[in-house]
C-alpha cells in the first residue's frame, strides 16, 4: 500500500495510514468505519489479500466511497483477493483497483479523480501528473523490454 | 442452507436459524457474534456468497467453531464464494464445506461430529444416520445415470 | 446497465445514458470522453463484456472518476469482462464492480457515494437508502431459499 | 504441517503426529481412520496435495471431525489440493482450511475450538491466543509492507 | 457412465458394472480394489465426481490399470473432478480420461486397446468401430452446425 | 515484442517499431491506427499485457489485420492480458498469439504468411525458415529436458 | 461455423466449406493442409473445441494464414478449446479468435482484411461493412438490454 | 520425460524414446503412430507443453494404448497442457497424467501396469516396486516439512 501514500504524497493529498485487520482488529475496523465521515474522511482506501474482507465490510459501515486494493498473495497471485473484493452483493459497493501495486497506485489516483470534483487545485495537479505520464512515453524503443 | 437445518432435524440437534447479512446488517452480525458464546451456541454455521465475508467476519469475534457454506454464486458458480470463505488468514480459521447444497449438507454434519465428542446420544445418532447412507448405496446399477 | 440508472432515479440523481461501442463506435467514445468534463458530468459509469476495453479507454481520456461494470459474457460467465477492466496498468484508474447486476447498482451507489461528498441532499437520500436495506432484512427465516 | 504443530503447541494441546499416504499407505490410513476414536482422538487435522485424497478418505472411516489442509502443491500452487479437499458430497464432511502455513495453523486453531468446548483451560489459552494477536497489530505503519 | 458400458457392449467386451462410492462405501471398495486382479479383472474404469477420490484409491489397492473418468459436477463442471482424479503423486497412476460423457466412452476404448494387446479378436474390432467412426465424417457440410 | 521484431529481421521483412500506450498515449494510438493503411504498413503486431487494450483499439480504427500478443503480466501470468485480447465482440478481429515470448515469434511469423500471399520472396523466405525449423529437431534425445 | 460462413457471404468473398476432423480424419486433415496452397486457398480457418488440435496441427503442414475459431465446448464452456488453440509454442502461429460465434464472424472478417491488402474490391467491401456496423449503433437506449 | 525413462529402467522395461514434434515435425509424428504397432511397440507415452497435439494426434493414428503426460508449461503451469490432452472428443482416447515429473513417473508405472497383464515378470517387479515404495513412508515425522 506504500505505493498508494506515495502517489497521493506527489499530488500532495493529505492523507492517514492506519493498520486495521478485518479478521485481527474487527472492533478497531468498526470504529474506524463507523466514525470516518465525522473524523473528515473523504474517501477510504483498503488493501487486503487472501480472503480479503477489509473493503467490504468497511464499506458496509459507511456511505463514504471505498476503493479496495487486492494484495497479491502468496498462493493464488491475489485472484482470491480479488473476488474476495470486487464481487460484492448489490447494495454496498466497494471500487475495485488492479491486484497489486499497480491498484495501490490508482486507488491513489481515483481518490485523487474524486476530490479533484470539488478542489480546483487537487484537479490541477492531477491532471500535470496525467500529462507527465503520457509526455514520459517515448515514440521508438531503446531496447526492446 | 435448508438442507443444513433438514439435517440437523434428521439428527434430532437443536439449532436456532437467524437471517444475518454481513453487509447489509453488520451490527446484527457484530451482536450475534460476540455475544453467541454467552447465548449458549456451541457451532455456527455460516452460509454466503459472492464476496462472501459472513463466516470470516463471524470467526473474528467469537472463538467458538465456524464453518462455512459458499453459496453458488450466480456468475461465479461459488468459485467466488468458496474463495472468499477458505482463504482467511492465519489466526482465524473457518473450516469450509463444498459450494452449495453438499455444503450445506455437510456442515450440519460436520457440527454433529464436533457435538458428538460431549453428547453420546448425539454420537449414536451420527453413527446410525451414516451407517443408513452406506447401507442405501445399492451394490449394482439398475439403470446407470 | 438498466439497474444502474433505476438506481440512479431511486436516488433522485441526474444522468444521461447513451450508448457507447469502444469498438464499433471509437470516435463517439472518444469525443464522449474527452468533453465529459466540460460538458458537467461528474461520474462515468461504463458497462462492458468480453474484451472490454470501454470502462478503461474512457479512463485514459478524462480525470473524471470512471467506475466501470463487468457485462456477464455468453461464454466465460463475464471473467474476461472482470479481468479486462479491473487489471488496468498504474497510471490509469477504474474502479471496478462486481460482474452484472450486482455491479450496475453498486456502481450507481458508489457514483451517489461520491456526489454525495459536496451535496447533503444526495447524501441524506444515500443514508435513506442503505437504512431501508438495512431494516428490509428480515430476523428470521420464513421459508428458507 | 508443522505450523499445525507449532500452533498446538502453543495453546498446550496434546496431539499426535503420523506420516500418512492416502495412496502410498492406504492400510495404514484405514487402520488409523477406523481406530482413531478408540485411540482416543479427538478431531483429525489432515495435510494433503495435489489430487488430496487423506482428509476425505479419512472422514468416510469415522465419525470425529476431521480438517483438511490444501498444501501448496507445485504446478497448481494448491488449488488442485483445495478442491480435492473441499468439494466433498453430502455425507461425509472435512472441514477445509486455507491452503498451505495459513492452513495450518487454523486447523490447529480450529481444532482447539472444538475442543475448548469441553475443557475451560484450553477455551482460556485459545482466548488469550486471540488477544495477543490482536493486540499484537500495530496503530500505524513504521514502514509499510 | 452408462456411455462406458454401452461403447463396451459395442466391442463385445464383457464388464461388471458395480456401484461404488469412496466415500460411502469404502470397504466395498477396498475389498473390489484389493481383490480384483484374483477375481480376473483386467482393466478397471472408475468415474466420480466433486472431490472425486474413487479412481485414485482403487489405483493405491491394485497393479491393474485404472482409467478415471472425471464426472460434470454441478457447481464446477467437473474441473473439481478432473484435478482430484488427474493430479495423482508419483508413485499412483490414474489414466484420466475427459470430463463427462467423452471421458466415459474414451475410457472403455482405451480399456479396449489396452485388452487388444492380447487378443487379435478385440484388436480388430477396435480398428473396425476406428475406421466405422472415420467413415462417417462427411466430406462437405449439411447443414452447418 | 523483441522477439517479433529479431523474427521479422531473420526473414528479411521491413518494419517499424514503436512505443504505444492505450491508456497513457490515447492519441497516439488514434493517430496511428488511423494512418497506419496510408502510412503504407500491411499488417499491425501489437503487445499489451494485463486489461490489453492496445490490439483491440488499434483493430477498431483500421481495416488492416491486427495481430495480438498477451505479454505475460505479473501477477496473473498473461491469463487477463489474453482475455483482454481475444474476446473481443463480433465486428473487430485481432488475430491473437500465445502468451508472451513464443507469441511475439508467432505474431512475427504469422504477418509473414500474410505478406508472402502476394511477395514470392517472403514466401520462399518462410518457407526455408520452416524446413530449418523441422530439420533443427534431433531424432533421438542426447540428454533428455 | 455458419457464421464464419454467413460473414464471407455478406462480403461476397468466396470459400470452401468442408468438414475436417483432426483426430476422426487425420488424412484427410494432412491431405488437406499440405495441398491447400497448391489448391488455390489463400486463408484457412479453422474451427475445433475440447482438445481443439485441427488449426494447430493445420498449421504445422502449411505456411498460409491460419485462423482458429475455439468452438464452445459443452463441460468448459471452450476454455479448454481456447488454450488449446492459442497456446502454440514458437514457430507454428495461430492467430486465434474469440470463443464460439464472435470468433466465428471475426475469423472471416480477419480474412477479408488480410485478403484486402491485394484485393481492392473486398477492402472496399470490408470498410463498407465496418461503417454500416459503426452507423447501425445508436446513439440512446431505447429500452436498456 | 526422463523420469518416464527412469522409472522403465527401475522396472527393467525396454523401451525406445525418441524426439517428435506435433507442429515442427508433423511427418515424423505420422509415420511414428502408423507404424508403432508393426514396428513392436506396445504403449506409447507422450510428453507435450502448452497446445499440447502430440499425445492425441498420435491416438489419432493408432490404436495402441496412449498415454500423454502434461508438461509443464512456463506461462500457465501446465494448466493449457493439460487441458490439450485430457479433453480429447470421444471417439480418441488419451489417458492422461499428472503435469510434470509426477505425470512421467506414473506414465511409465501405467505402461508397466498394462503390460503386466500379459507378463508375469513386469508383474512381480511392479508389485515390489509398490511395495518397496509403501515400505519407505516412514511412521512418525522426524522433521515435519
Amino acid at each position: 500500500m506504500k505505493n498508494a501514500a506515495d502517489t497521493l504524497e506527489a499530488l500532495e493529498i493529505a492523507y492517514d495510514a492506519r493498520i486495521i485487520s478485518a479478521h485481527r482488529t474487527p472492533e478497531r475496523m468498526m470504529n474506524f468505519a463507523k466514525g470516518a465521515r465525522a473524523e473528515g474522511f473523504k474517501v477510504i482506501i483498503a488493501g487486503a489479500g487472501g480472503a480479503a474482507h477489509l473493503p467490504g465490510m468497511t464499506a458496509s459501515m459507511t456511505t463514504l466511497p471505498v476503493f479496495g486494493v487486492p494484495v497479491q498473495s502468496k498462493t493464488m497471485s491475489g485472484q482470491d483477493s480479488l473476488l474476495s473484493i470486487v464481487q460484492m452483493p448489490a447494495g454496498i459497493p466497494v471500487g475495485t483497483l488492479a491486484i497489486g501495486k499497480a491498484g495501490a497506485v490508482n486507488a491513489a489516483l481515483l481518490a485523487a479523480a474524486v476530490l479533484a470534483l470539488s478542489d480546483e487545485e487537487i484537479a490541477d495537479r492531477l491532471d500535470e501528473w496525467r500529462e507527465r505520464q503520457s509526455a514520459a512515453v517515448a515514440e521508438y524503443p531503446m531496447d526492446d523490454q
